[in-house]
Parts: C-alpha cells; structure tokens; sequence
C-alpha cells in the first residue's frame, strides 16, 4: 500500500504537468484510492459577467475531480469518456470544493459522482452536482 | 428582426464581460436565434499533460455555445441548467470550435446540442458532442 | 406533518393510477420528503434476450423513483425533465429495487440521485447509477 | 454487403428476443448500419396517470434504438453502457417513433443520438431528446 502522502504528492505532480490546471490555480487537497479532493480560489478571472464562477470552472473541476477518482480506483492511465452535471446554485464565495468518488469500478471503467460546494464566509453550500464515466486510456 | 451584424456584436458584448472567456481566448464566430458558433485558439495553457486539450476547455466551449444557442433562441436572460458531454477523440490541433443549437425552445427552457470540433491543419474532427438544458434565469 | 404510512398509501395510489407501472408490477415500499424507494419482481416479461433485466425496465425504474423523490420533495405535481443514467453490471436475480433522493431543492426544481440494486439470492447489488431533475408541472 | 431487408429481418429478431420488448410491442421500422428506427402502438397499458406515455416508454425507446444504432455501427454484440435523456414534451397521440444514429465510432464504443416523435392524427412531435454510448459486451 502506498503511503497516504506519497500518494497525494504523486497526484499533486500530474496535476502540475496539466497546463490548464495550472491557468486555473487548481489544488488537490486530498487523494485516496477511488477518492478526490480539489480545490481553486475564485478569483476575477474564473468569474463571468454575473460575477460568479464561470460554468466551465464548475464543470472544470467537477470533470478533473472525476478523472482523479475513477484513475485512482483503476491504478491504470485514463481519461474521462462522458460526464453529465447539473448546476444548483451560483458559483459565489472565495473558493470551490469539488469531491468525487468512484461508485464503481471494474476492470474497464469507473463511474464517479461528484459534488462541488462554493465557500462563502467558510461555509459550503452545494453549487453542482456531477456523474461520469472514466476509462482506462486507449 | 434585428440585423445579423448587430446581433453577433450583441453576443460578444456579453462574452467580452465573461472574464473567464476572455482568460480562455473564446471567439464568437456566428451567432443567430438558436444558434452559435464558439472558437478558441488551443494554446499551450489550456491543454493537459498528454498535449491535447484539456477536458475542461472542450466542457467550458460546450457550456458556453449550449448556453448560446438556448439563450438566443429563448431572448431573455439565461442560465445552463445541466449538460452531459462524451467526450468523442482528444482535441488536437489548432483550433476548437463549437457549433450549439437550440432543438427545443418552450417559454422556461431551451434543450440544446453541441458538436465540438478540433481543427488541425484546417481539417475538422468531432472531439464532443454534448447536449443540455438552458433555462430562464431566476 | 403527514403521518408516515399515510404518506406511503398517498404514493401508492399515484402509482396504481400509473398503467405502465401496474403492467410492469412496480412496488413502492418506502416513501418520505425527498426519498423514495421503489421494488420490481423480475419476471421473465422484463427481461432482454441474454436473460436479464432489460435496459428499459432498469431505466424505468430509475426515472420513476426519482420523479417520487423530487415530488415528495417539492410537494406539487412535477415530471421528469432530464436523467442521465450508467448502467453498471446487467440485471440479474429475483428482484431490482431504486432508492432515490432529492439533493437539491428549490421553488421549480429539484435534482435528484438514485440507485439501482438487483437482489440475487437475497444480496444486493449495485447495477445503474442516475441523476436527473424533476420540475414543476406547467 | 448485407441486403438491406435481410438486415432488417435480423434486427427483428433480435427484438423478437426481448420479452420487454414484445410486452411493449415494439417494432423496428428502419435499420441500417449506425442507423435505427423504433415504433411503439401507444396503448392504454403504456401511460401515467395524465394519459400521456410515462417516461419509462420512451426512455426504453429511446434507450434501445441508440443501442442498435450504435450495435449495427459497430456489428459486434453490445450493450448501452450510459445515456441522458430529455423529455420534451409529453407524449400524446396513437405512436412513438425514436430514430437514433451512430455520431462516433471506435473500436470499442459508439456515441449515438436519438429523437423521439409522438405521433397524433399523422403528425409528428419531438418529445424527447437522447445521447449515450453504446459499448462491445464484455
């Protein structure tokens, strides 16, 4: 079994060579087999003209949070082939959480659900509600 | 009917106060009632650690050509409920386009579609194809 | 507040005024604000030709516990706008059961989780995974 | 090159197979490599409580036209591995018709869409909107 840390950190790494990730200032604040935690600070630039967070911020981190859940849960290279989510509330506050678990893993695939929470004054309030499918690459 | 010019440079008013889409270099490229065509530039910065674009600049162009196509073809203030994307073939080249039409348009909520291309060498491959819901805003 | 099984007997009616639901013999056992669960013995009528649960029946069961889950969360008469659905091991043994949940909740919406198990030989398991959103009727 | 009438008479066996189909009474009116079309006679035993066809119809429509579409796109054994749904309108009138089509295809999936028309005195309506993966068995 691999050190909890070590695991984190390696995972920390993949996300440092993710250009995007990096444009963004993504965070994964926590990594398990099958479990993921990441993380951005809202600032102006995520934002679009009603003042909170872009969708596609939203859909951003609730999409990478899938692919670290479900590539953790298979141990294999993979990518993201399908995800569905629903949007519940703005984006508002200085910070989002997006928590994604595998639900089910087989040796193809697994299917994770995500939620992404907005900190507002340190309190979560639910923003988005995601689904997806992650499988091993090519 | 409003004049086409006019109406495209109404879009992109809107998508000039997007500071994420600015972030991102998002070009509206046509736009029509229930209609619009999105681009972007793939920079080095919005790509992930395999060199093709990252999953969340395909799921933000989706988003916002979705969003797009639904509020033009509803002509009041809108927001994206929900949208489901697969992803089709990683985005290589030099150029995503989306191109997003309304398919169904009530007084509360357009369901919209979206194709995501990748151009490389002035060819266009399907890399997505997404589908969602637009609704009125509050 | 109504009393627990009042509220059952409520929801059972609903389903007994359902022809399709009756054709296919759904059951609901449990039923409260926002949670719903729904039972389906698995006759040979409902299944597809490699002997399983067929798609639809699962798919069914899915839609319909999610409608009583947003419903009963809502308190006013909803459809099903949406849902998305992964199908996760085919549907084999004497029985499927759905347990659905209202995540979110608002004045015209709520968006919803559920889960499909099929029980062979009196264990459950996992086989679909849905997310949808239940609105307001009219 | 397989006759187009032989091919059709295929698929029709395979529906032929399903006991949920023939409960429902199904019947494929069109089918061609990445291509389907399903019909249903919309009787009594087939709708909700509003006299409208419940969704878990037209889902199961929807849901096993996209799976021969993308079946006879890929021309191996397969089965729906995801999809997502969006009901449009109710479906009112004698018949549903959903017709589906391979968008992409790999080796191991295809991305297929689908419409689903009630049809009343003649004319068609879309009632419901559909995109999923259909994936090789096993």
């Amino acid at each position: 079994m691999v050190d909890p840390q070590v695991f984190l950190n390696m995972g920390r790494e993949v996300l440092a060579q993710q250009a995007f990730s990096q444009l963004l200032g993504a965070e994964l604040s926590a990594l398990a087999p099958g479990r993921a935690e990441l993380q951005l600070a809202l600032r102006e630039q995520l934002k679009q003209q009603n003042g909170f967070a872009h969708g596609g911020v939203i859909s951003y981190l609730a999409d990478n949070a899938l692919t670290y859940a479900g590539g953790t849960a298979m141990q294999v290279p993979v990518v993201t082939s399908e995800f569905k989510i629903n949007y519940l509330r703005p984006g508002l506050g200085e910070r989002l959480i997006a928590r994604a678990e595998a639900v089910h893993v087989s040796k193809t695939q697994a299917v994770c659900r995500c939620e992404v929470y907005a900190v507002a004054d340190g309190a979560e309030k639910l923003c988005a509600l995601a689904q997806g499918t992650i499988v091993k690459l090519g």
